[in-house]
């Protein structure tokens, strides 16, 4: 353990980086240039990683590309990943890949990586994306065609924990909640919010989430690419514990990079008690699976 | 119930007015301008105005300010608004009161009229603000100076159900989620956020609440007094279910408009089924205290 606390700054201080990459139809290609940009972020002192939703592909565009994006765990992409981890000694947050699993099934899923390169959290999409605006936003849908997953999204650092969850969980609040509950001071969102519901929705959430539960909140995306029928935002983000927006990619390839500082969460929960004043005597918010695994 | 009926336009929409006065240290006064402004709403169309908080005084700047604002209900500024909703048949949401009730306990209190002036809510705020900012923000606090409520703050109307919370409750989700499990298609936030606060943190929740829940979200605040030691944001706003804003103010007393058309709220959750999609059989969300009132 000490070991591994010594991959963070003195005291309860340490720098996230969030990838905003611009993928290309080649997965080899794709990798490679993960593999410079990460390096990139490590030698801006990043200690924790986080890569958008589809890190290694473009973003879907048929219910088709699920299964020809598909790959297994461990596979390409999290090879990369892993070796990366472990090379820089840094956490890695692997955004998603659609993982197939050994009956053919797929998910979306989140690999997360510690700085020995292991594996420690798989967290698979909960929420699947069903999207009706016909002819306006999608011809396809998560929702039917990819299995939902059942275990919460939480890793453990020295630190602190953290909770992720992937672009259309953000829109369920209870999951910010739960996590929070578990002591989470980070939530992290890669996801792939497009240039409709990025700025009308996803702007609003990722700042309302760090506000509500006075953490902060990282959100990855791809970069823009216009020649791909969905086209994703961009506006990476890091939102601090205020609500305030501490760092914000554009809509091109970028690496945004902000300090996280735990102490003030404490400072901001100190300022405005909301965590200490919750009415347990007249609601409650629960996690219902007592056979998750919980960390 | 047909006649009440009437009071909204045909189907399923209805004009919501949200009136932003500028109070006076004269209570009398205040009730004077309060009942013009409120005959303004009508002449436009309103059938339900809101007023904002501390809606017939200034905002309290000390604690002496609870006790020396309070009144009983009825009293003074619960008669002005029965009358002005039974005269001009409309619903009419006093943004609150301190209320004093008969053991001398004081409450921030949502007093709610029908059109037929009949108060058919009273709701106490839920959650008291504290907040400690040595210097910054206040040097007072409700918590512990008032009393906290223990009901929900729920009405019927012939075209859908309405939750009220107070300012602060706006900060729990907690109690939107219970409004909307409970089928509320409009959340009310009559509030007196600050220059500080109302910017950092109102202005994204009011519009975060109107997204997850995919639902109208009307705020209420007294106009900015610059004399005032405690200085009023203004912004009093309209939310529509897609969360963008539909009306706003500025910082001077101002009324603004907007009409509610529950045919879009199932538009918008026909077009992203959040509330379809939630994870029941992975966690909940639940209001606990059995004996309060339910609508």
């Amino acid at each position: 353990m000490a070991d591994e606390l010594d991959i963070f700054s003195v005291g309860k201080k340490f720098r996230v980086a969030s990838i905003q990459p611009l993928p290309t139809e080649r997965k080899d290609q794709n990798l490679q240039r993960l593999q410079q940009l990460i390096f990139e972020a490590v030698k801006k002192g990043a200690k924790l990683i986080v890569l958008p939703e589809f890190a290694t592909t473009l973003a879907p565009n048929s219910e088709d590309d699920f299964r020809s994006f598909a790959e297994e765990i461990p596979g390409p992409s999290t090879d990369l990943m892993s070796k990366s981890a472990k090379d820089h000694r840094a956490y890695i947050v692997g955004g998603s890949i659609i993982e197939k699993d050994q009956s053919g099934k797929l998910y979306n899923t989140c690999p997360v990586f510690d700085p020995y390169g292991r594996m420690i959290l798989k967290y698979r999409k909960i929420h699947l994306f069903k999207i009706d605006r016909p002819g306006r936003l999608y011809d396809y849908q998560e929702y039917g065609n990819l299995e939902p997953g059942v275990d919460l999204g939480i890793f453990d650092t020295p630190v602190c924990k953290i909770g992720v969850g992937l672009c259309y969980d953000i829109r369920f609040q209870e999951l910010a909640q739960i996590y929070c509950q578990k002591r989470c001071k980070l939530l992290l969102y890669p996801g792939a919010f497009n240039t409709v519901t990025g700025p009308a929705h996803l702007a609003v959430m990722q700042r309302a989430r760090a506000i509500d539960h006075q953490v902060y909140v990282v959100t990855a995306s791809p970069a823009r690419d216009s020649n791909n029928p969905y086209t994703c935002w961009g506006y990476s983000s890091i939102i601090d514990p205020w609500g305030k927006i501490i760092a914000q990619a554009g809509e091109h390839e970028e690496i945004i990079f902000a300090d996280i500082d735990l102490d003030y969460v404490e400072e901001v929960r100190q300022q405005i008690p909301v965590q200490r004043q919750k009415r347990n005597d007249l609601y409650s918010v629960y996690y219902a699976r007592n056979k998750a695994k919980e960390i």
